[in-house]
């Protein structure tokens, strides 16, 4: 069920069995000493594949660049602007509609490409009144997150290659996981981190911001599949009420 | 040397050794009944392989989405405007200088992707003299096509999922091809072809634009190991006449 | 302190006493029976003037126009583009640098303007240096609400002429408040009104989210004095410890 | 008939009564030791409230950002791009068009304004056939100001804070006039003023055009009462004429 | 001294004695059943020819595509947009500063392309500060005209294949005059012309806003001698004071 | 047949006669000691005039100024950017649809163009599905090409104030050629030519790319004449088909 592999005459077959795409997004940014510069690539991937299996999708290749700001200075980061960014999103969801597609699933890895996903998702609205776009970066998770968390959440609620993320990395790509260096950086925040732009490379020079070394693949596990169940919850709804486009 | 699965901490060790950055790029673009639809994607991903193998650089995650015009109206086509394609190429040429990469290597397996590579190139020229910035699509490879190949050319060079193309991928990714599938199916292309706006589907219904079913590995493999010459040859040359950047 | 009355001879007299210039922002858009279509602009104005008061600052005319898709289907909604907000912003904070300002404080009253204030505060860090970028909607209250607060928050924290916001207007601008007509009108949001576009126009047709009979001019004044000395304070401390721009 | 002060209710009630919505908008500019930076805001805002009075019409919250390229250099000068404006004026008109309005007046207190809002009246009649958009700067007034004015006009046409302007205020908005500052200083403009870009500031150190200290309130009730008369009698005869939309 | 013709080689030459190119801009646009669609480009080249023979410059190519909004529904107008018309003048002078120009001048011969024009020199002012931008459209000719006018003017000052233009194309190309076809159609502008978008087939079938009949060479010639002594008085004292670049 | 000198009233009659319009395009660039600058303006045009006296057609005025990357930093060059451009010729081909044209002949003299041009002719066939677009640089001539001359190519066909560049201005226009001065400076161009941005001025001194001196009105007339055969055989042929628009 994915698009770079199948020729167009086996997906004008799979075409009417489903009319789901997932498109998985991530960035490629430093993710400490202990995670790949692609860890949002991965985990976008290999969550979108798990939903896959649960429901009849079409995937599309992954799209390894995110808008990246507030670690643009660290080396190995690759910042797509938002507008730029968007424009892409929209060309992809203006495409796949043509050829059938009426569920444009995009599964995010990257908080940084939330902006952009969600003005895209708005712009195709407005365009394409017979696409329904969906938008998800692990919804629905926030209590599972508290319940296994065992470091304390930074203020603001920012994480990045601290225990949670390091825990997705361990359940979906462990592979790629240096857990021999996963340290605990707990940043202290300037007051104004919130309320003014701040590259993290100013708070931070390992870019962890929490404890990595916390990290299990038992958390990981729970908490994505709480969110591969309400993707997959979400989605099914829609269709059995036939509530469609 | 694949920038997705380094750490930053690992990337900051390999630029020490190479200012060299790769990025396959391809498209989503249907390919007859015999070929996958990421063709493009494979071709210039597994090229771009083979160059890192011979030089030493770092790979990019390939980029699946291209600007698709002519085949557009057929399913599995996902086409990016040149405008938008250009400013993501522009966006990522400025990350990976800022990282200290000098030179951008753009390995292309989409002939569609060429007019936006060339702008994008041009504009980082003035925008960051100090990136210099290669755009490979088989050069130099003329001659050999000639010399294997079997079937006669179309009028205008067009070639697309035929003899040649489908060599490429019995020679690099021979377990994406549906040989058994490999028809002939040359069209015969209006007069005006070249001189207005024609979508393929107005002059094909396989897509298939000569005779794949004359396909080889052997052809592939001549054709592909020139063009892989040609590009390590010129981007040696470059940095042994130390003509740098 | 109000620019709009001051001559640009007393402007350049107060200049050499303060670099901080205020704009408030909010929007036009539908507030339930009981609350006029500007109350973001009534909060946004009035919260700058009670900020203004306690750190020396000029306050720059309310800019009453905002990014308003959710209710753009209802009566009375203004929806400016978050492109042409954002480069408007960028226009206004380019020009008072010029004049001498050094510290742009945002103060938003309007929850749909934040993507667009954050892209401009972003821009103009990499535009100009020399300009500190404030952006502040009811910064750090969470907790106060959560104190004050008699009904339930809506899942997702969506609130809108309810319980919350109609406090802030009996404190900040009672004599627009109908109160007679707060009503009671929490919505059943469907499963994935966070995860897809959605009108609210679909959800309620009193535009009313949550319980506004319950607000109290007590409440909002807890919440609305909590907020600006969040503001005051991250002022002050940057301004003392001069650590300057 | 304030937008800003009424509920989507009351809204939807006075569009039953009018279609038509008057945007007044100005600019922050110095003009002068006596005039406050925001004196094309408060013309903008009171004409339009005297025409409102006149006309049943509703009239939007003032827009007090307009395009100021000639006396940018000079302190308290807030400058939009011309593009950006005429896009906001557009996103407004499609706003209020939605709700109802067929008539968008917009009353123009700054020169410098008149490029964007003509685009914009023009991009609006190509996209919003049914709205009809009018724009007004003291139209039809030549006559009276001849009539009434004593000193010489410059070369040109050019008036700024002049003994018109200063009628203009002291009329509408006395209590911002301080007149006891008004001064004489008319200068000499350059032969190729017209022809080539010229700052103001390099013609002039008070920003003063001509002869504030002859201005009167007389002489502005009568030019201000003329332009009103002018609007009125164009917004009423099209609407008696049923020459609708 | 005419570009097109020249050598590089020449152009060096040239450069040496001069700084200044003229570029003739004109449009396509009806001009009633006596002049043809090209007059202002006629009108702007042969100007353009005459003030170079009193002052050593450069002449560009005549650019015939002009702004043509007024007009557009009329066969034979073709109409650039603000934004574009803008963006070439950009190009232009941006291109010759590069090989030497250092006095950009645009003498007009159609109204439509005020706007843009000036918007160009605005951002070439900011843009390459060595380079001035000078736009002439009939300069200082008004007293003229009200001098050798027969007939009325119009309100508003519009005018258009009139007596005055004619009598500018009995100057300067009268080979392309048809004086037979010459008709007096002076229409009756509604009341609002000024004040909202009208194309102008609308008011007139003939497209004729005068008396053209009344045209005579010897009134074009005083005219036009007249704006041409202006330009060249205005451009030889900026060289004579050296009030340079 | 030549818009420019034609009247509005002529025009309607022309277009009972024939939907055609040829639009000539050039560029200002440098083209050797013995070629104008205007080079390609010349040879377009003429090309056009031929053209349209085999196939009824209207002429519009020449578009001077071309995408010139390659020899932008030689003296006489005039750059438009590929966007500008395109956006140009799209608004002519919106005008000149407007008043009755259906098919678009675009001829070009200058290779530059040609991405700008073939950009323009895919959003027109999107915007305008009834407008034809036909773009022709020189077609179906590599073979007589080939024939007559009697240098060698260069690597990667780049032609430029050479042979037979030459040759086709002794025969279009030769009163502009300077055959006396006509060199033969073949340059030597490095291996990365073609794939790396490389401005022109960096491999020759003379911008001759080729043996000027060989170059002959007959060579010139043999190629040119197979080219304007072309164009008419397919304009013809698709008018007499009446596969029409």
């Amino acid at each position: 069920m994915d698009l770079n592999s199948m020729t167009y005459v086996e997906l004008e077959e799979q075409i009417k069995k489903t009319k789901i795409a997932i498109l998985p997004i991530g960035a490629l940014e430093a993710h400490g000493p202990h995670l790949p510069l692609g860890t949002d690539n991965y985990l976008a991937e290999r969550l979108a594949q798990k939903v896959a299996e649960k429901i009849e999708a079409i995937v599309l290749p992954t799209f390894a660049y995110g808008q990246v700001w507030s670690l643009r200075n660290v080396a190995g980061s690759i910042n797509i602007s938002n507008e730029h960014l968007k424009a892409i999103l929209v060309d992809i969801g203006t495409s796949i509609y043509k050829f059938g597609i009426r569920y444009y699933v995009i599964i995010n890895g990257h908080f940084g490409n939330n902006v952009a996903i969600k003005e895209a998702a708005r712009e195709l609205y407005e365009k394409i009144p017979g696409l329904k776009v969906y938008y998800f970066f692990y919804p629905g998770v926030s209590h599972i997150i508290d319940e296994v968390r065992e470091s304390e959440p930074l203020p603001g609620g920012y994480f990045h290659a601290c225990e949670i993320e390091t825990s997705y990395m361990l359940y979906l790509a462990p592979e790629h996981v240096r857990m021999e260096k996963a340290i605990n950086d707990t940043p202290n925040l300037p007051e104004d981190f919130e309320y003014t732009p701040t590259p993290w490379d100013r708070v931070t020079s390992t870019v962890v911001m929490g404890n990595a070394a916390l990290a299990t693949k038992e958390k990981g596990e729970k908490i994505i599949n709480a969110a591969i169940d309400n993707i997959v919850k979400i989605l099914k709804k829609r269709l059995t009420t036939k509530e469609g486009v």
